[in-house]
């Protein structure tokens, strides 16, 4: 392949339960000269989120879903190659919604999300973590829906992927009693000695019940949700008066083939006067600079760590897509597609 | 008997499901002569509440459970006969916590919730619905959970029961637009015609889907939810951006003996960041006085009507409780213990 043509996965046909390999059409093209105001970016690294499998499926959500045969959705950081537009310059590195492919080639107006980065501050895929969105939907979901006090108690599921790990780094750095709770001995361990949270469950040891009631004694104040299903459920029955649920994923059910599994406890909401509260990153974005400065102002500090699982190939993006769901990566799952 | 006996109903044992005759037992004591600073009160009209079922439960809640053999908790109202504190006198008229029973007998201070009403404001019954726990609870849980602004649509279960039908009007007050959902053609013409709301739907027709894509064509900006089960589910397909579900009760679940049915469709409030937020109204006892005043005036002006369904004889108290559940009540349910 000549560095002149882009390779692209495109949406083949919708999955039922799990993507498979039938769901993805491999394309190749050549690149088409640049018009007047756009850029083309060399994508280097992929993120791969939860959040692809919803994009991946018909109907109404918070954005429009990916269309058959069109590139599918991803953020991604990549470096300029060519611009004919004065607000970038070849060699500038950059971050957006690239898409699943080589090179990316749009608009370099403020509608596309196109944005610089500073490679000095943090390591390219730090930007598509801690500084990206996985950071900013931990940083607003927290801080702005799930509302935590000092000396509350923080409970977060997911600890150790990527919106997890930095919603609680930041509950510590609060003063919040900090509990995770994820999956295997390892990532519990990372959650606890890596990042410092003061205890971490261990779902696939059973049901999470106990550890609820061993470390979070006084309750849970603020629950930061990624997973949903019988862990949600399981969480009901242990918040405090005026608990705050951020609602922020529900990775145990995006491949249902079943209907989802409603939290049949949320009673407990009438009871303890609590709230559950859905959260879209999107929403925050005119806030995105704030968020940016005071995370890379905390990694500075060390207050804030982060841990990428690097996997290497565009061609290994349908495989390395399912290991989301399966709970086999540790740390923010990213796809690097070149060399810088 | 004699009125110098007292006649109770106690819980003589906690239901599996819909409660029966054995759960219940019928005592007969004679009243104690009257301690200092107490009063005694003869009770006239007891409220019968959806929320008496859960407290029949053991288990932990927002208020402590009945006791096996204590006096089963109801709200009423009644007249004193007796007193021996300066701050009631003979022929006042109270409300509180007086319990299924012909006579209450306690202290007089601020802790037990014993209040001077006026008859000449609104009938005694009322006491138990606009302007007593109902009318608390439709005032505060709309006006401060649910939080609704003129044009936005509002929509309400149990539309024809005590706290529907004056959340609808209030809602109509604010210059919304107002949907109620009720059981039978009956209910939903009083709810339409007397209550002024502008549409209802009959639950009892058929699954509501079709019935709020009609009604609601902008969508739900606030729920006020005394249902649960499906009709919350299907409302949750419905729900606008930033809506509010509050969570007021959920009387469908009351009686299940399989586990509660959880809100499938609750990954809705991610799509559209909403919230559903649970409320007991007792967290307003404080501002029970602005509720009250409020409703008085509203009642003088027309603007909030109120409906109650008086069934005689605390000896069909068993009997009457069942209406609730039943859907049997059309207007507040209230049991008529004695003439004034």
């Amino acid at each position: 392949m000549s560095t002149q043509t882009n390779q692209q996965f495109r949406l083949a046909s919708r999955p039922v339960g799990m993507p498979t390999a039938e769901n993805w059409q491999l394309t190749e093209e050549a690149l088409a000269p640049l018009e007047d105001g756009q850029v083309r970016v060399k994508v280097l690294y992929l993120s791969l989120d939860p959040a692809m499998r919803g994009w991946m499926n018909e109907g109404k959500s918070y954005i429009r879903p990916v269309a058959i045969g069109e590139v599918m959705r991803a953020g991604a950081v990549g470096v300029v190659t060519e611009s004919r537009s004065p607000r970038f310059k070849a060699g500038d590195h950059v971050s957006g919604p690239f898409g699943v492919q080589r090179f990316w080639t749009g608009q370099a107006d403020d509608q596309g999300g196109l944005a610089k980065i500073d490679p000095g501050l943090a390591p390219l895929p730090a930007w598509l973590n801690v500084l990206g969105m996985p950071g900013m939907t931990a940083y607003f979901g927290l801080l702005d829906i799930g509302q935590p006090k000092a000396g509350e108690t923080v409970l977060v599921s997911a600890a150790a992927g990527a919106v997890g790990a930095t919603v609680g780094q930041i509950a510590k750095h609060l003063g919040c009693r900090v509990v995770g709770i994820a999956g295997g001995a390892d990532k519990c361990r990372f959650v606890v000695e890596e990042l410092g949270f003061d205890a971490c469950i261990d779902y696939k040891e059973g049901p999470i019940g106990p550890g609820l009631k061993q470390h979070c004694p006084d309750g849970v104040d603020v629950y930061f949700d990624n997973v949903g299903g019988e862990i949600l459920d399981a969480v009901l029955t242990r918040i405090n008066l005026k608990a705050r649920i951020v609602i922020c994923g529900a990775i145990s059910q995006y491949n249902n083939t079943t209907p989802v599994r409603g939290p049949a406890n949320y009673l407990s909401l009438l009871v303890n006067r609590a709230r559950m509260e859905g959260m879209v990153v999107f929403d925050f974005s005119p806030r995105y600079p704030e968020g940016v400065a005071c995370l890379a102002q905390w990694l500075r500090e060390g207050s804030v760590k982060h841990r990428e699982h690097v996997v290497d190939g565009l061609e290994n993006f349908p495989a390395a897509l399912l290991m989301l769901f399966e709970g086999k990566n540790f740390g923010k799952l990213v796809l690097k597609i070149a060399d810088a």
